[in-house]
């Protein structure tokens, strides 16, 4: 990870970032600070304290002198899943932790921040070779905390869609979540085609940062293949459902036709309506809105995904293919980022030579590399500036909270 | 039901008990007024917005002429049980509803206060025959919101006591819960014997407000036994434990043995502390606090009454025993209300005779008459002037979030 | 517990009874000896290992010289739920026991019936003080071995009716299972009157073989009601059906109407059919047979017979009132045994003054009064001379796999 | 897939497959046909029945003229996953179907196998154009018929292991469970380099039989890497254990440590002991045997697997790194088959072109590919000449009833 000399512009953008995760909660009521839908979400209130525990136990702890750290039964629980640190408080039972009131943990907040600024100061004075790993630390936990603030909103809709009051978030500029306020247009899908070959993929060790996941850049064959322009519309995905979709089994992987009877899904996590009205509506966090066929489709878990594309005569593009047409530059590639999260064919497991960082932080991605699917781009949710190309995300392949959805491929011959 | 001329006495009782409802949550942080711990518990706020419920549904909209009412899915929202009033949301997910937020939960209840103060002018110029039906369903939301002010409580404890901080509610002058703030005393045991015979139990017709389930007063063969003149200890409690009480099976209902197994029964369930200070503190609404040997021992579940009771060569009084005994006037019975509940020999079913209120208020009692165990007296959380000797309280045998103890009693021969 | 000296009729009594349990095996296919349907029902094979398991452990081992146990680990198999006796198999896991085999167990069962008769031989030459407790726990043997024969044919019927191939039991003439090969028969229902006052119920101790909880025999204070001279018959429950009765929750205990939700209950339990058919069918140990209007409806939980007499204007009996009914001998009283348990409306709970018999046996009825229901009379899968007047089964108010129904009362004013 | 023209040597091979798994069963208890474990796992006596039902439906049903089938519900007894055939008994539930009774299937296996002769001779007269997609189907059959073999074999070693008694299973000659009846040996670890680089990988189209999951046959780029020459021994496992294998989060996936939490796993499958004893031992099919240092560690998870690597400072080797290796006819490389199957680093997906075959036995491979891991190679349980170094077994990672185990892999620079 690359680290930069600390300076006035990191301790601008650390506030930033900070300020952003608060200016997000602005505006809800108190009781939605605790709120937390299910045991895959988090409230409010538990993203703003555990971001800034990542600060104070990575980098305030071991690295400011003088720091005193918050009642030590808080690391318990805002500690969200590093075994190297300690036990901790059972992530569905975090909606019960109406204590610390967000108060205390806005004061907790201050003086963290604080601490990051004298910390920047302190490293100032060091030399380059000694303040390097601190300062990608810090890079990190501001990357952590943009994921944090991406999480925020998707368990906030996941909550707000369990009131039947179907509550709206309020609208907030200079965040991503007014994107969707510009009207929807019709894209034409053209197919980019690839002859296949040997790639290359991964984080370039020269440029900016990136997650010890994206790494190391490696050689990849791919088979010719073509990929489309433009995500999958509403529209398309409604004449999917039109065509029986949900209830043709031999469009589904037989672990997705299984949560399809479970669950009863007939249509992407988040769409409304019945009889006449039926599938015309969706909820998002302006409330209650209508579908338009326009808007890429969002909130399906990669067993839809993967269905819609049987369906449709394609499949998903594996996220090497996704990696090389989106580094390719090609003119009629649209819709990369800023919109959803886009499902892959691949399973999320370690690129060759993969080693995870030192530390606890090492904990960070590389021990989740089972049982979950690779997301590309980045979505309306994600703070600016925090897409990559080579960023992978990564998700259990029945989610549906997350802005995901779907561009197709195909094979080619 | 006996029901009373539309008064300024009346007026000022209903404003009281409504006041004291919020008084009880001044003081809480916001989140506290969305915590749930459990599925059987409810959250303060829900609390707050159902018993205005019960006074909007079956008082002002059936009697109050132009009320209009709030939102209509507040109704889905805030129905705790009558089906003959429709679908609702699902109990265990009480505390997912951050919203209508508190604020818009206050602005209901002054309006239905204004409305119940309308309703009794209203009824005032009305003749006292139509006029006492419905001072009597008044009269039952009363002691609805009143049973609704103890289980706030409850509630609030069990929600309070899954937080690692172990918060502590305020000390409020004025209700139950500062009753324990006086020094527990010891007190000697005695036994009250009762030859047996023929008595009658059950509420008296001319007496004043009791709930249909304690009627119709009835007879009740008794057979000779004696009950014990005060509550079990702590102190009392504790010898069972070290006597192997949650490690012997011979002393437990089958049932009850199994619970100890799979929840890992160890003690009453706020006994708190480990090693060598093991059980020398409780969770109370004072936060942890150390366990008064010469208190009443509280938070039991039946099968820890009953098992109890039979290590302690004794039994649990039937309810007819304890009603018999609590009428009797015999000075030396003490601690009747105002300490905990107290588990009985009996499950909870109709008195002969008995006949459900009409209407949908007829769902109040008589349909949990299955599976559930009787408890009598009340608790240092019962709101002052609610309790009965004829009351007929009633949980499951595995419940222990209620203030609930016990007395014994013992064959005679 | 009365005893008999030890006689060459006991011998007698004592071979037809074992032999009986091997009888209503005789023609089952071989894997039918290890079907569990359901965590509550036990395989064929476990009933006979286990009758076997209980006269070796209570009556050879301490009584007879010499005897030689099972493997040892065939205590922790077999042993049904007595704690005092030690671990044991968990009860859902029984269908795995496919060994020890049949042929292991038939070995064992001729040990212990040879070990029997020369416990009987041994005995004839002790004093009768000391034989008679030996005794004693023989007739515990053999009640509870005929207990387990109506278990093992309610077990069965529960796995059976689990095949989609609804196998069919054996005719089997001189066991109570062809019984309802004569065709039921049209009956009125008479309304017996009781005008209420003081009555004695429970065992008589002069009498003979009786459980621990039919004692002490005691005074009850009745009120004025009246009693159904006949069961409650399909065609009549049928009509309950017709009008909603499954649909209506103001009929239902508040826990049975979640369980109509939750189990999708329509019907009792072994009522089949679709469509038009709908409901003319009943499975069966013979299989799959027409159901008959004038048979009394059979297979019912507590709180479909509660709903029903709810519905009918009435309630169930209190175990009393049946009791008392029951031995007045009143010439229109119809219907006691051998057709169908009755559903009471009383917990299953002590008499006042039951003490459990002494030992590990004293496990057999004390330890389940709890969350139970009581049923009286008996069935046509009751072993003939098995059935007594104040025999009190029991069974949790949710199941349906035995032969229970139903019989009316009333209040009378 | 290849076919040969209908032959003698096709009719033998029919028949020896079809003997080889009713000689499984043979000498076991009657209860034992009917024996599952747990909802993965099926009964002996449903895997004669299904794989008859395969024939029956996917050959006889379409292709023989005058073929009766069985009766029309056992279809939907024994059809195991095939949605385009219809609905289906649960999984769970396989162990309820005492009926139909093992002679009425193994009259039905006769009665299929007549159908299979006849239907042979029949193709025998047919153009090889017509012929040949009959005899792939009748290939398929067959193929599916051993893994039901090992599957049986997995299923009742699981089943047994249910049993406090350990029933051994009967020793077979001419099967593969006696294979480890040779006594274990030593065997040096030596890695064999690969420099990396384009390999092929995936069956020769021009070769024998293989599943449509193991084409089309493809190119795939390799970095510089080294795989061991043997498989992983019992007793570096215990190593691993004895240094805290089962207790360091740090060496497992996320996933896999909650798993060793919630399971309580703290040794393979079927490592059996305790005290001084602990993991002395282990249960096979041939009962409790002594736990061989030399032989190959079997019934691991993948998470064990990917864990036991991390640990030994590898990793596990892709699918594409074990079929290299595998194929490169390499002299050191060692027990390739008949030990364990070999869990590899890489998630089941299809390989760049894929398509399943058509109809419904398409359902067969392709619909899995999601949530399971590879594994390559063959076991002790793989009936005789059932392996192929293209094979693509899998399952997913928390399963260990396969008899599953790892070869190491480790990074090249």
């Amino acid at each position: 990870m690359a680290s930069a000399a600390p300076s006035a512009a990191l301790l601008e953008r650390l506030e930033a970032v900070r300020r952003h995760s608060e200016d997000l909660v602005a505006g809800l009521e108190p009781e939605d600070l605790c709120l937390q839908g299910m045991a895959d979400a988090s409230p409010p209130k538990w993203h703003l304290a555990h971001t800034t525990w990542f600060f104070e136990t990575f980098l305030l702890q071991p690295h400011l002198r003088g720091h005193e750290p918050a009642d030590s039964r808080w690391g318990y629980l805002f500690n969200s899943y590093y075994d190297a640190i300690g036990e901790r408080h059972p992530r569905p039972r975090r909606g019960l932790l109406t204590r610390p009131a967000m108060r205390e943990v806005m004061t907790w907040r201050r003086r963290v921040d604080d601490g990051l600024a004298d910390l920047l100061e302190q490293l100032a004075r060091q030399p380059r070779s000694s303040a390097a790993p601190v300062l990608a630390l810090l890079e990190l936990g501001l990357q952590h905390e943009q994921q944090h603030q991406e999480l925020l909103l998707m368990d906030l809709l996941d909550g707000f869609s369990r009131n039947p009051l179907e509550p709206a978030y309020r609208q907030v500029s200079g965040n991503g979540i007014t994107a969707q306020a510009r009207e929807p247009e019709a894209e034409p899908l053209r197919w980019i085609e690839h002859p296949g070959g040997l790639v290359e993929i991964g984080a370039d060790p020269a440029g900016g940062f990136h997650f010890d996941n994206e790494a190391p850049r490696h050689r990849h064959w791919l088979e010719p293949h073509a990929i489309a322009s433009r995500l999958v519309r509403n529209g398309e995905f409604a004449t999917f459902i039109a065509d029986g979709g949900y209830r043709r089994p031999e469009l589904w992987m037989s672990e997705g036709w299984a949560l399809v009877q479970q669950r009863g899904w007939q249509a992407p996590r988040y769409w409304r309506g019945s009889g006449t009205d039926a599938w015309a509506w969706e909820f998002s966090l302006q409330g209650r809105r209508p579908l338009h066929p326009d808007a890429p489709v969002r909130h399906l878990s990669w067993f839809e995904a993967d269905a819609y594309a049987r369906w449709a005569g394609g499949r998903l593009p594996t996220e090497a293919e996704w990696e090389t047409a989106a580094s390719s530059g090609h003119p009629d590639l649209r819709e990369l980022e800023g919109q959803v999260w886009q499902w892959t064919a691949s399973a999320y497991r370690p690129y060759p030579g993969f080693a995870p960082a030192a530390g606890a932080v090492g904990e960070y991605n590389g021990k989740f590399m089972s049982s979950q699917m690779v997301l590309r781009g980045g979505s309306d949710l994600t703070p600016p500036g925090h897409s990559r190309l080579t960023y992978r995300n990564f998700f259990p392949p029945a989610s549906r909270w997350m802005a995901s959805g779907l561009r197709l491929a195909q094979e080619q011959r």
